[in-house]
C-alpha cells in the first residue's frame, strides 16, 4: 500500500494509523537520495506536480496556498513591525513567496538543509519557487539550528515550515529548537512553526503548549484546511515575546481589494479570526493554555 | 485501488479525481447488496465501525460527530423555534442523535429510504443508532420525496444527510428537491443540506447558490472538518424562508458548560460562526450571493 503501484502514490505513515491519503501518478518527474533523505517528484493526474520527502506529500500544486497564506500572513500580520523574517526549512519556496509577498517585509533569510529539494522545486515547481527569485530574499544552504546558534536576537519573526516529527524533523518539535527559536529573535518577536494536526497529534500539541508556555509569555495555535494532508488539516503553533500580542486580532488587516491585489487565494482577514477557532474536543484539551 | 485490497478499503471515485482516501481493515462486518445500493460496513483498524456505500465512507466512528453536530446545530440554532424537525436520508442515526440533543426541539420526523442501512447501524453503530431510540423520535422508511409531497407547511427545519450527486441521490442537489423542502416547511422554516466540498465541488455549490437564490430569500454555506471525507471537509447549504434569518449568528448560544452537559465534541458558539468564513477563493465566487 506504500509508494507507487499501479500508478497511484500512497502515503502510509505510523504517524496517521490506518488511514492513508493516495494521489494518481503521471509521470514520476524525479527520485533520488539527497545526504538527508529520499526526493521524490510527482507529476500527478489531478493535483498538479507534487513534492514527496521521504515518503510524505510535502505539496501539491492544487492546494499548497493554503498552507503558505495561513503560515505566513497569520504571524506577520500579528506583528506590528515584521522587517526581518527567517525561515527555516520551506525548501520548496512556497513560504518564501509568502513571506516576500507581505508589504511589512522588508528582508527574508532562509535556511534550508537540503539543496537538492531547492533544486529539484526550481525546476518542478516554478510557482513556488518563484519565491527564492524575491529581491528580499537571501537563501542559505544549512543547518537552522547551527544558523540561529550564530544570529541571536536577528529576527522579528521566525517562520519553521517543516516535515513532521520523525527521522531529520523530529528536534524540531521539541523545547531546545523553541528556546533556540526564541533566542534568535529581536524584543518583540514572533514564531510560527508547523505544528501537525488536531486530529491526529493532539497530545503532542498539548505538550508544545506546556513547553511553549515556559518560554513564551504568549502561546496559540492556527489552523488551515490542506486537502492533501493527513485528515486535511494542518496546525501552526504561534508564540510571541511581546505580552500584548493577540494573534487572533491582527494589527494590520487586509481589505478584500488588497486580497486581490496581493494575489492571496486562502487568507483574508475574516479567515485570519476564524482560523484560530478549535473544534471543542481541542479547545478543553488546550483550553487555559492559549492566550484569554 | 478500488474496494478492499491486502487489508485496506480504498474509496476510487470520480467526484475527486486523481485522490483517494484508505482505511486499514480488520474486519469486513456486513456487505450486502439492498434495493437501493451496497451496503458495507467494516471494522477499521484506527478509526472504529465505518459505514460505506456504494464504495463510498459514509462515516466512521472516529470523525462522524464533527459532520452531525454541525449539520443539526448550525441550522436549528438560527432558528427561533425549531420544534417539528424533519431529517431525509441519514440511516445511520447520527444526525437523528444530534438533533434530538437539541433543547429546543419537540418532535424529529426522520424518512430513510434503505431500511438495510438502518439496521446494519443498530446493530454495528450503536453510538449512531441511539438516536433512533430518542423518544422525540418517529421514523418513517420510504422515499422523501413522496413523504414531502404529502406533508405540505408541516416542518420549522429539514436536514438533508444524503450521500453524494451520483447514483439515488443525485436527485437531492437539484432545483426540485429544493422547491419540495421548501413547501415542506412551516413559514419561517429552514433548511440544511449535504453541500458537497468547497475545494472539489465549487461550480456545483455556485449552481445551488443560484437557484436557492431563486427559492429562498436567505441563503448561506457553512463548512466543517471531516478528516475522512474527500479533502477533509464538507459543507451544508442553508437557506432560510425569513428573511431576517442570519445563519452565522445564532438566536440560541450554547455556553461551554452547556456545550458540555449536552455532550457536545466539535460545535460551539465560536465554531458556529468560524464555519462560515470561507477561504478567499470561495467567497469570490460565492460573493453577492450568500447573505450579507
Amino acid at each position: 500500500m506504500n509508494g507507487i503501484r499501479e500508478g497511484w502514490f500512497s502515503e502510509v505513515n505510523a504517524l496517521w494509523p490506518g488511514q492513508c491519503m493516495s494521489l494518481e501518478v503521471e509521470e514520476v518527474l524525479l527520485h533520488e537520495k539527497s545526504p538527508f533523505q529520499d526526493v521524490m517528484m510527482l507529476k500527478t493526474k489531478h493535483h498538479g506536480n507534487a513534492l514527496i520527502l521521504d515518503g510524505v506529500i510535502q505539496v501539491t500544486e492544487s492546494d499548497e496556498f493554503s498552507y503558505h497564506e495561513i503560515g505566513s500572513n497569520v504571524p506577520l500580520n500579528a506583528h506590528p513591525n515584521p522587517e526581518k523574517v527567517l525561515i527555516i526549512g520551506g525548501g520548496d519556496g512556497g513560504m518564501a513567496r509568502e513571506v516576500c509577498r507581505n508589504p511589512a517585509v522588508k528582508s527574508v533569510t532562509q535556511c534550508e538543509i537540503d539543496e537538492l529539494v531547492v533544486n529539484a522545486c526550481k525546476k518542478y515547481l516554478p510557482n513556488l519557487a518563484v519565491g527564492f527569485d524575491d529581491p528580499k530574499m537571501n537563501l542559505i544552504i544549512g543547518d537552522g539550528f547551527d544558523f540561529m546558534g550564530k544570529h541571536k536576537g536577528e529576527f522579528d519573526v521566525i517562520i519553521t515550515d517543516s516535515s513532521d516529527p520523525f527521522g531529520p524533523a523530529k528536534v524540531l518539535f521539541e523545547k531546545p529548537y523553541y528556546q533556540l527559536m526564541m533566542e534568535a529573535l529581536r524584543p518583540g518577536g514572533i514564531i510560527a512553526s508547523q505544528g501537525e494536526c488536531l486530529w491526529l497529534h493532539l497530545d503532542l500539541i498539548r505538550d508544545m503548549f506546556k513547553f511553549c508556555r515556559e518560554i513564551f509569555p504568549v502561546v496559540d495555535y492556527t489552523t488551515v484546511s490542506v486537502p492533501t494532508y493527513p485528515s486535511g488539516q494542518i496546525g501552526f503553533m504561534l508564540c510571541s515575546l511581546n505580552p500584548e500580542t493577540n494573534f487572533r486580532k491582527p494589527v494590520r488587516t487586509f481589505t478584500d481589494e488588497e486580497i486581490e491585489t496581493l494575489g492571496l487565494k486562502y487568507y483574508n482577514t475574516e479567515m485570519h479570526a476564524a482560523s484560530f477557532v478549535l473544534p471543542h474536543f481541542a479547545k478543553k484539551v488546550l483550553e487555559g493554555k492559549a492566550q484569554k
